[in-house]
């Protein structure tokens, strides 16, 4: 198998499809694939899954599920090695930032997952496919990991996800707790802050919430986001920003 | 380094309390550690937590919240293996019955974390300290794979963890999802099978639901849980065996 492998005997039976495949996977992940067959299951969207079994349908959902476990894993590692001063409660706020559907959504859409999923998305809404290119970088890292193991996924996830998408520093600092940093500011000043879900918009999936701030009863700032945390992060965010408070 | 570690000769230097701890991880990991000090941390309770710095605290929190996502990682690619026709939806649910506050509580009790913890719950209430073997148990994992690499750490996990103290058939057997066998059975003999929460008793952080199984009005099984889903669950398990129905 293994000299099979080396000689990439595998990839005379390639099709025009695989071929082309096989060459996208190359430039993602920085090597050939040696089993494809993993990659084709990780590039099909549930939409175009096809009935391997009585009642089996084989979609990128199960290797979604493994990838997200290992993407996790590797950037718990990376953030734990990278602050060594920093408590879990940092580590896992940032690892979230980082692992979350809007953002790997992005960086699935910027290595360009658009070209080669598999999917058909006729007459679904477009909510039921907003997170595709996500999933299926998560799949995507899932087929890596059993093509080649963890080291190799580890070293994929860290130099092709991680490094070229993701501004460290810069998401550390809206990790930063801005509301924390305005109660300081009130309780040193004696200034009374104060907090008020305005309004919720959007559809049950999407909400968007709207914060009020209020210094000594009036309104000072507003925030919104699509959690009411996110959203008193910003109005506090934009409140220490007015007040100049150093971050 | 590595002749150092092969030769053992850094055990020259452990006390008394570091050979008994050393020992205690040989009989709980099947080698002995490398790097003492990352178990040290791992059994360091944040109740215990040693100041390090300005602020800073050392105690086996980050090392858990690695530890968390290491385990995860190993258990959904050991699902995803043994289970090749199973969707994620079984596979996320399967997984969380084994990585799961009270189990791993449990599992690191028994393979006796309780000998080895170090920490100082005088004055701290029952609630606060309920899962510390669980977490200890996650810090453990950590410090293995820290020392040892996923490699080691997986074996570990598989052969030490797993397979002693979880019997997956078991498990599989009750991710079996009793409420929809039963709502199935309800549409078969054209019944009416309603769900009714009969009462929630407890703390705010430990509460207990009691679901009422109406069939036809009537009130025929009761279950409780300390989730509403967990409750209905048994609720629709207990209905299930007294209507016989083949799971």
């Amino acid at each position: 198998m293994k000299i099979f492998r080396k000689l990439r005997l595998h990839e005379l039976l390639y099709n025009k499809k695989d071929k082309r495949l096989a060459a996208a996977i190359k430039l993602m992940v920085g090597s050939k694939p040696l089993n494809l067959s993993l990659f084709k299951l990780a590039v099909r969207h549930s939409s175009a899954a096809e009935e391997i079994k009585h009642g089996v349908k084989a979609s990128n959902e199960r290797l979604e599920f493994l990838g997200d476990a290992v993407l996790g894993a590797v950037v718990a590692e990376h953030l734990f090695i990278k602050f060594p001063y920093r408590d879990e409660g940092f580590l896992t706020e940032t690892r979230s930032r980082i692992v979350n559907r809007e953002s790997l959504n992005r960086v699935g859409q910027k290595i360009g997952l658009s070209n080669i999923v598999e999917s058909d998305l006729s007459g679904k809404g477009l909510y039921s496919h907003k997170s595709i290119y996500g999933d299926t970088l998560e799949a995507l890292v899932g087929a890596v990991y059993l093509d080649r193991g963890y080291i190799f996924c580890r070293h994929f996830i860290l130099t092709k996800i991680l490094s070229p998408y993701f501004d460290l520093d810069n998401i550390i600092t809206t990790v930063t707790n801005f509301k924390s940093k305005i109660i300081e500011w009130s309780q040193r000043e004696n200034k009374e802050v104060e907090f008020f879900l305005k309004s919720v918009t959007g559809t049950q999936r999407f909400k968007e919430f709207t914060i009020e701030l209020k210094i000594e009863d009036e309104i000072f700032t507003e925030g919104t986001g699509s959690t009411k945390k996110k959203a008193e992060q910003e109005a506090a965010k934009n409140a220490c920003e007015k007040l100049k408070l150093a971050l």
